[in-house]
């Protein structure tokens, strides 16, 4: 037996666009992986993101940055999943989500096929349908295959309270969850600053003349955040990258960090065949445990109106 | 005007014994401080752990550390006073006080005739009593003299927290608040992991028999946590220079994080006329803001037990 | 005297677009500075930036990153100008370049019109040219006005070399210098892997049949690294913003690294009257000293060539 | 296949006392290790390190700190032997010396009877002694048994290199070579800051008037460290914890960084039948090659006086 058994921590990134790109520069940046494979039918495009992220390789951390195709999946940790298509002309949104579907399919059957032992996180959108999708084509544990889910957009709930309240955003500990979408929402009653419920913080700061409407006014503000980037500069992708680097080092450091990752419900919160975000405790094998919230009943309603809403186009997805 | 107004970032650490060093140790590792400054009335002491600690220059991220005086309260951002005396044999528990007091008022008199700048961290016990002197003694602004308090044991609260739920401790929040002594209690009432209350997390994780009788033991735990590690080795210097690398990035990033550091009330919990540990929002000008959290009557009697033990021994102490 | 004398670390960055973007997400990853200022005359370029960095807040070490303008000169401590216009059809190279020094000089005047205590550092090309002017219009001493230079040239060259030899690229030392751009060069002489000199280091490894053929194709390979990614991915912009922060952390932090930024010659290396890389000592200061290495004769010629060339274009902007 | 074959990162550190616990308390906060097991026959002392550096977790990059045993041995991916034994009254330094070897040798046995697939690193003095007996105890490949040598006196040297220099520490390349002990010597034909030779930088410089004196003052400096530090403070320990963070992290990481470990020799610089510091390139397998510097005929000569001082014991340890 020789220490080869044992490598350098990798992570194959499929998808060389802004998003897997920004990622694999904040991952690196960061330290906690060794190797980094960029997997992406444009080669072009890999061989110039693989050139910029490898010159800056005197300034990161140790790190190896290459191209890589289906064999990188065999001895991967993590594969991050952030491949995916465009809206063509005329095509509607289930056609599109369709041609979406088929390539997350070939994806995954590429990944089964190497006898890969990585967990695999999906980050192409829509993403909860992406993780059902996926989970179920691979035939893998629940747990290892998982959605970025509301990971971002908890963070940026947090920023936005942190702004409120003027508190470090690292005290503000906070959730949305649901779908990655329009049907998310904020789980107020698990919102606190400094062990300290946002209600009775607020109370007594009285900085804010009308909580209600503020309330409102930060949930809607995370739930619009994308579309008001995407008018401003065009697409999305540095808060993620390091929304993807917090999941993937949960999962390489066996942190059990708890996480609003998306993952497919099987009776908890009343709920299944749907996955969508909850507070999880992500370790080295994927999702440890699925935390059970103790919901307001307005809150469960808002969960299960997502789950929903994803069901259909489940459904709609089903009966094509 | 030049660029000479602003400088590196220097923390000058009064006390050059295992804690003061120590936390020159983390605090150079965390890369946060740019200039340490050790005093110590035993010169040897220092220029020893100045050497080995600058030997390690060229793994630490560039830092310069030396030997200092009382001039280095001088253009210091954070000083740190760590130093104090042990008991002589059979001298009293106050007599051993009365000393400490005196070495304290002699510190801040030297670092208020300096002019200095900085915000000062009271290390040295039993650190409620000589923060409340110091912070007299000085004649500045409340929130500028703030002392370690029950950051480290609000540490060793999550750390048995993490161990017992098998969460990532990064995600238990949870607090020590009141006298760091024996009088201390943990605020259960604020103790959350990853937004979920500790009593809900206990109800459906079902791992222990007797939540009761765990809380109780786990309380005691942090309590007695100092004397164990005391009996094993005969001093404890690891954690606490963590703590105080956390505090001090606090206030020279202006991170306006919260912790339990001990300050003096003047009215906050309807209490005043001795400092102790409660939620504290830190910045770049010591105390930020005092949090008001929502205590139990439970919680309330017992920081109000502590502050009656701080306040009598600060009575007997001006009875002298 | 209070403690708002001293204030949390402060850089602004004039140019929202990818490199002073990209250049604003590695530094708030790297803990190093604490507010960040981004300064733009495209409104939603910068508010599209700042949201998507400042969501990322929860993942970074405690920073503050929002939009700003002329008054964020005022109290920065590094003030870095990415800023710059691109080719308009028809227009000859000299036309391009006058109008991005009407550019950087108005930026010039605005910074000393604040009074600001900021080290400068030009990022737009061509660097060393607008290094020049900008230093010239300052009024400023040489040292506080720093074009990047050949700092990600050198980092490329590293990774090269790191690539070829099989040694880790923080053990390689080795330095561009001269132009950033078709006349800079590799200054082999300098070249060591941990302490042995690369000629040696070749001669022992014997993987490479023809060092000579090698050493030529890696040096061409640095220079035409910016042609091939844009050529792959249109832009260049992950590793220079690591080597922006690199240069930062620099002058924030103190550290007197050495670094092949850019500098105005005074005599050293027989040059004056031209900006151009050679090592310099980057301290709180900007630069602290200029290096005199041994350049092989070869090498002083290459570096005699790229000053010519530089002073002729300086010539032709000076006769318009 | 599941997941659980690959884990963790995980250093056993064998010895608990100031050198093993601070080396832990630098590993935990550097990130790199995600397990560490602290092994020693006094079980107190384990106790004692463990909870003090366990309370530091929440300050910490997660982390995972633990009392072990053997079995310890067979998943970590280090062993980092910091054990031995001190001069009893009257005792021989070869009587202790041999009390020493049997303690390596009962580690070794434990390890290999373990099928550990670990990499060695022996900390433990006369480390190039114990280096090589720990190396043919195991039966192992060479590379995978390494004395951590004169890292921290390379470390040192640097230290005061930049010192005088005033340069970053990280931009002096510099080694001291040989036995980590009174023979060692610095290797100044390899000694450069930032690409330019320390002649060379000192002849322009011109601060100090007499560079040959300088220099041995240096050198002399070098040795003596541990000497002063002991005689100050009774022991060194900071700076070795973070050389073992490097060279422990430059295995975990892969990085192949150039170090001056101590490692068996056979016919490297002429010379074999003995362990000492050489530079070499270290990687998860352990050593991966050994570099051959151009040592200039004195400095060839000093390595050959301490290979002979060395021999000299390892002979008279055979005699007996």
């Amino acid at each position: 037996m020789d220490t080869k058994d044992w490598r350098a921590r990798k992570v194959t990134i499929v998808g060389a666009g802004n998003v897997g790109a920004t990622f694999a520069y904040a991952l690196a940046q960061s330290g906690v992986a060794d190797e980094l494979a960029l997997v992406d039918r444009n080669q072009d495009l890999v061989a110039g993101q693989v050139l910029d992220l490898s010159h800056g390789r005197f300034f990161f951390p140790t790190v190896d940055i290459h191209a890589g195709d289906k064999h990188d999946y065999a001895d991967a940790h993590v594969i991050v999943v952030t491949a995916g298509t465009g809206q063509k002309p005329g095509e509607s949104r289930l056609a599109l989500l369709q041609r979406n579907v088929l390539i997350i399919d070939s994806i995954v059957d590429e990944i089964v096929a190497q006898q890969s032992r990585a967990v695999i996180l999906i980050v192409s959108n829509p993403v909860d349908i992406l993780t059902y999708v996926a989970h179920r084509r691979s035939g893998w544990a629940r747990g290892r295959v998982i959605g970025s889910g509301t990971v971002l957009d908890s963070a940026r709930f947090r920023y936005q309270l942190s702004e409120h309240c003027n508190v470090d955003v690292h005290n503000v500990h906070a959730y949305i969850l649901g779908e990655h979408g329009d049907s998310e929402f904020a789980a107020w009653s698990m919102t606190h600053l400094g062990g300290v419920s946002i209600d009775r913080f607020c109370a007594l700061c009285q900085r804010c003349t009308d909580w209600t409407a503020e309330r409102a006014k930060i949930e809607q503000g995370v739930r619009d955040s994308a579309y008001h980037i995407i008018d401003y500069k065009g697409a999305t992708y540095y808060a993620v990258g390091l929304a993807l680097t917090r999941i993937v080092a949960s999962i390489l450091r066996n942190e059990h960090s708890v996480l609003s990752v998306s993952t497919p419900l099987e009776g908890e919160y009343g709920l299944s065949g749907v996955s969508l975000s909850v507070p999880c405790i992500v370790s080295q094998e994927g999702i440890d445990r699925i935390m059970l919230a103790a919901l307001t009943p307005d809150e469960q309603a808002a969960l299960e109106r997502s789950a929903g809403i994803l069901r259909d186009t489940l459904a709609q997805l089903q009966a094509r």
